[in-house]
């Protein structure tokens, strides 16, 4: 159970399968975002005819509502839900961090009020495991701080050691064996942070770690050192979760530094927005071009908005303020994604991730890779010298 | 083309097969409404899986906005939506007629204006045939005018010769012979002035003819004999559509009449309120008891939503407000009517029609079966003596 087994590797890029209890993952994967029990807009078997392998949902919105004794009712979240594959939920930490000035954190947990009652809760190690439990998902997150950006050294500093003895106490009152609990690393952009946060963390020898605060504010030339400085430093036979992190060049870039799992609520976000992912950059479907065009969004994507639809059909959508607008951009952006994903994995396979990622790269730029990418594709061909070289990682402090 | 072969009768009650260019109908038919190029929240292929076999267009809709022009470039409706069955679409006589004081009734056609730019625009005989031509439906609806209820028998009397010389204005024009053009009788709730009606419509020997006028504010009890007068005096070997009619007693009674085909968007509107049809009658899913029941809204339905989830799934993807919802219930509510129909043909084909219809009808209405339901009941069963019987048309005026 939760083996995770390397097949291909190329440079730090790396392809892998891992077992759950509800079936093989192939990574690199991209998971799909249900946050309140469903994939906004799309039904499970939607989501398993585009490709879709494992879903995450979240533990704050899901206790709040509709509680996670009826979630539990019915089985869990494969129940509940009807998506019968694998499950990831988080630990309603980054949640709760990102109400603000609703919240406030202690050494026991969080307090907070509910966005949907206003009701205080809280929410401590503890609790997110039992919660998760109910939830029943395959992989559960430890309870964790993510601090802001920008936070003060010390601040992120206490916070990490807090969230180590977080961790401590969601071992201990973890019970269910057919669940995996990762572990999330934490020290923001600062690489002695992070390392110290490695050294914490990696003694607990979770099934898999998370690399977690970021993408919170801080520019991708603060984040992607940060990530190159994790990722390489994690244990080369687990899975590593790159948490919230899903935009096309963020997994290309994510990929190429030997992250393995990802989700991000953008897909589904930017297609209610009107936006449509492909390889030339985001389509705005919105615009007056589109409305005329009978060509479909993506003429290699084989989504079923792309098989059936004209941009023009589908602007005409938007304008008309119909649902299956929103619900086909959705199912094309998820699409896109997990199309990008089976490219990359068939580029390691194969030998060729560099250039495939760098001729991605030119095209979805328009020839102009910015130097964050670049230098996160060059730090990902230099797997021997992780060790040896900062380059990737400046000290930001 | 556009054959409608009688296969079973019981009483009025028949079903029959109407075969159109993009293939054949089996009769009784209830056609979901996209009016916008789209039955709000479905695909074509979920159509399909449902049983839909026809589905309906609004013609001032798809003119004022992409324009029929855009829709004809992608080889009319089926091209656009992707729906490769049948079409109709209305004359637009209809809407334009609701927009009440925004419009203005001549004999040369109506003008309006646009609900979309406030522009003004006229809609007359030839302009709705051309337009028609160019979305390409399978059936076309001559224009007509829909009276308000209540009118003057005076002003419905000479609406409906308007309403002639329209029609005879739609069949100079027309020219594409792989498009049926219905005629539409009016007349209102009068007996002798739907007999006008039938007498100045029925020379034309269109291959279809459709009961308009109704639903548009009067009672069950007024509407029923109109329908019952109209559809008895209608051609015995053509379709005959009830225009606009389909709540579930609609489409019971309906039949019971010799009516085959039938419009409606109470599923899919109704869907997004979050009611469900069921046998029991309307199930509100929005109040408290759903919200922790484990069964599906019908255990008897075999569509996605009631195969894949529980009443307390539905229940919360409402409260969460989460597309899934309406898109779930509007799929149940469409396949609820198509299975109604379905049931309907199956009792005809055996011959217990009536004792079928009143155990519906005794469960749906609880007991409670209403006067109108079973006088439409009662007038269905005697099909030898539609003319001498007069008792399901009493003179109103």
């Amino acid at each position: 159970m939760f083996e995770f087994e390397i097949q291909h590797r190329d440079g730090r890029a790396r392809t892998a399968t891992f077992q759950t209890p509800r079936g093989k993952v192939q990574t690199p994967v991209f998971m799909p975002v249900g946050t309140q029990g469903t994939v906004k807009g799309i039904s499970p078997q939607e989501l398993l005819d585009i490709g879709s392998q494992m879903v995450l949902g979240n533990t704050y919105h899901l206790m709040l509502r509709p509680g996670e004794k009826l979630v539990q009712a019915h089985g869990g979240l494969p129940g509940f839900t009807a998506y019968p594959g694998p499950f990831l939920t988080d630990s309603g930490g980054f949640q709760v961090m990102s109400l603000g000035h609703m919240r406030k954190i202690t050494e026991e947990g969080v307090t907070f009020k509910s966005h949907i009652d206003g009701s205080t809760v809280i929410l401590t190690p503890e609790r997110s495991t039992e919660v998760q439990e109910a939830l029943g998902a395959d992989v559960i997150m430890a309870f964790d701080e993510c601090p802001p950006y920008p936070a003060e050294r010390e601040y992120i500093r206490g916070s990490l050691e807090r969230t180590i003895r977080w961790l401590e106490r969601c071992h201990a009152v973890k019970t269910r064996e057919d669940q995996a609990l990762f572990a999330i690393v934490q020290g923001g952009v600062h690489p002695d942070l992070r390392q110290l946060s490695l050294d914490l963390t990696l003694s607990y020898e979770t099934p898999g770690f998370a690399i977690g605060g970021l993408a919170v504010g801080e520019s991708k030339e603060e984040m992607y050192p940060a990530v190159a400085f994790t990722a390489a430093r994690l244990p080369e036979g687990k899975p590593r979760y790159l948490m919230g992190v899903g935009h096309p060049e963020d997994l290309v870039a994510g990929i190429a530094l030997g992250v393995d799992l990802f989700d991000c609520v953008y897909p589904t976000r930017t297609g209610r927005f009107g936006y449509a992912l492909t390889d030339d950059g985001r389509l705005n479907m919105n615009s007056s071009a589109p409305r005329t065009q009978l060509q479909p969004i993506d003429g290699d994507c084989d989504c079923y908005a792309c098989r059936h639809y004209t941009r023009a059909y589908l602007a005409h959508l938007i304008r008309a303020e119909e649902m299956l607008a929103p619900r086909m951009l959705s199912l094309h952006n998820l699409r896109y994604l997990h199309r990008l994903v089976e490219r990359a994995r068939a580029a390691i396979a194969a030998g060729t991730f560099q250039p495939w990622a760098q001729a991605w790269a030119e095209r979805y730029f328009r020839h102009a890779v910015p130097a964050w990418f670049q230098a996160a594709l060059s730090a990902g061909a230099k797997a021997e010298a992780v060790e040896q070289s900062m380059v990737e990682a400046p000290a930001v402090s």
